[in-house]
């Protein structure tokens, strides 16, 4: 793992000072890059191309031939984990992921497996075979959702609009909510143990929809959980110092209670100035983020200039990994995104001299 | 106006001490209730509804006649403003609100018209046969949505999933944005002086979709115009002392900057930790809110409790108004909303004493 030539990413994480702010896009290998299509298209379903090693780590590192990144990020769905504990995962183009038999109560849980790895040995067979094909150039970036993210899927059936039934649990049933927490902390936890033995250098875990949940009801049942799997991770051998980055979408008000949690780097969403984020957590710990992933929809001109804002409103180069506020979506032009990860090269270079 | 016996909320709005924590509900006229429902089906379309001033006014007042609440506030929609621009609003009770020919370019912008208040009579005619139905038993709140708010509803066509379209406008076309909140700013303002001409005794201004926005275009594109309103309102003769309530879905981390506004209450989601809220606002403003709306689908206990938990959390009475974080929903059970708001009455008495 020493052996990783551009250590941008992982000196940020682990506050060393670099010569340019290092740089990587949630979801970059997605369907705004024609060759991704091609590969889904051969693949079959989304399922079968995160599941099929070779197709996995081929459009991992798709835009790593395109663009001057700084870590790659293995391709697969947070959805892995619900689909191995006995949810069976259906992806429809015009829907998105769903499940047939969301969870109601207790019993449901109950029947839940919380032994994943060997089921999910898929994952760890992509993460080898991108290992190889990145030939240690740039690190690989392993990831999961949070148990509370993980939990409104497994609960809704799918991304609903207002997510009320879960919302509802948390207040009627909260028993139910906190066995199934349980179950998820421990298959996270494996799971990204997994990764990391299979060659991942660092973890992330995306709490998409932190962001719903009350201060209170966030800490029990989001920000907590993910406090239980760092440390656990911090406990086990192979995990013991890899660096963490938390991403929680709406979570700019909980930054002073994230920054406890033992991550190494919050990932902001856009909406959170990133200077107001920097003055509360303080200097000891990482920030990555957070342009508006529509601002890539925007001219050459508008690009540069939103990129820059970000860069000197975060003031000094130390400890940012720049990236967008979200992934990317299908409508961008990869030409824009390219634009993007340029200019950030160049333009950061003044905040990284002595 | 002077003569309204319930005076709770108004003092409440100017920082007058009160007995108890006054409490209305947001979108407490509506769909969770029988008689709305009978009373919507007899109008026709939810529309024939808005713009008919006899039952528009018999719904705002029926939530009146069931619950102890402090205010009525006058059934209506945010959207019948683009309606009165030129963008003919229509619903589908599957699909909600839409607009079939939403606003592309600024030369779409150019064609609507901001003189609206003839065409907006019909709710002027509303809010003056609730003010003879609520015989100044309690003040009547008049409402509007904020410019962004209503932007991103004329330019998306509907409420979409990711707002895309009018977010990427923010970076590409500004310009189109500007034009467009510009002519809002002016009917706004219109709308809400001749709300008050009519009878209304507070204004709230909804700001649903301030949070999809970074900081800064969030202060340029959604705060900034809706302090122009403000503006507008304490510069005309009939509105320049009415009380002004705020509320930004999503508002959380602009808290500071809100509170700054000129508005003499801010409406808080549910995220936020109210007694953080009160922390960063002091003591010169009201707060208005703030539990979650799926806490009504909880049991008696648990409903009390999480009543109790901002009441506690909020620390002392004054300055409090009590209500949802977001509007109720149409699957809540009445008899819990009554639950509550009794709970609210007496459980807030001893932090009003001497």
């Amino acid at each position: 793992m020493s052996s990783i030539k551009n250590r941008r990413i992982l000196d940020v994480l682990n506050g060393i000072p670099v010569d340019k702010t290092p740089v990587w896009i949630m979801r970059q290998a997605g369907r705004y890059l024609p060759e991704y299509k091609k590969t889904r298209a051969e693949a079959g379903s989304f399922l079968d191309l995160c599941k099929t090693p070779e197709l996995a780590s081929e459009v991992t590192i798709q835009p790593i031939r395109r663009f001057d990144l700084d870590a790659a990020i293995i391709f697969s769905d947070i959805l892995t984990i619900p689909d191995a504990m006995g949810l069976e995962l259906k992806f429809e183009d015009n829907r998105g992921p769903y499940f047939d038999n969301p969870l109601d109560n207790i019993d449901d849980v109950s029947s839940l497996t919380d032994k994943n790895t060997d089921t999910l040995e898929y994952v760890a067979e992509a993460i080898i075979q991108t290992k190889e094909k990145l030939n240690n150039e740039i690190p690989l970036i392993g990831f999961s959702g949070s148990p509370w993210t993980l939990s409104t899927y497994m609960v809704e059936g799918s991304a609903t609009k207002e997510f009320r039934k879960i919302r509802s649990i948390v207040f009627k049933d909260p028993e139910m909510l906190e066995a199934l927490t349980k179950k998820l902390v421990k298959s996270i936890s494996e799971y990204l143990v997994m990764q990391a033995k299979a060659g991942a250098d660092v973890l992330m875990i995306f709490d998409s929809w932190g962001g719903l949940l009350n201060t209170d009801n966030y800490i029990n049942f989001s920000l907590n959980p993910m406090k239980e799997i760092i440390n656990n991770l911090r406990n086990n051998q192979i995990t013991k110092n890899i660096p963490i980055i938390l991403f929680t979408r709406g979570g700019g008000i909980w930054l002073n209670q994230i920054s406890e949690s033992g991550c190494n780097a919050i990932g902001l969403d856009w909406t959170t100035d990133i200077s107001t984020a920097r003055k509360i957590v303080g200097e000891n710990i990482s920030l990555q983020g957070n342009l508006d992933p529509c601002a890539l929809h925007g001219t050459e001109k508008s690009i540069k200039e939103a990129a820059s804002k970000i860069l000197d409103s975060y003031g000094f180069g130390h400890r940012h990994i720049f990236n967008l506020g979200h992934g990317i979506d299908q409508y961008v032009d990869p030409e824009n995104l390219g634009i993007l990860i340029n200019h950030v090269k160049e333009y950061s270079k003044k905040y990284h001299q002595n």
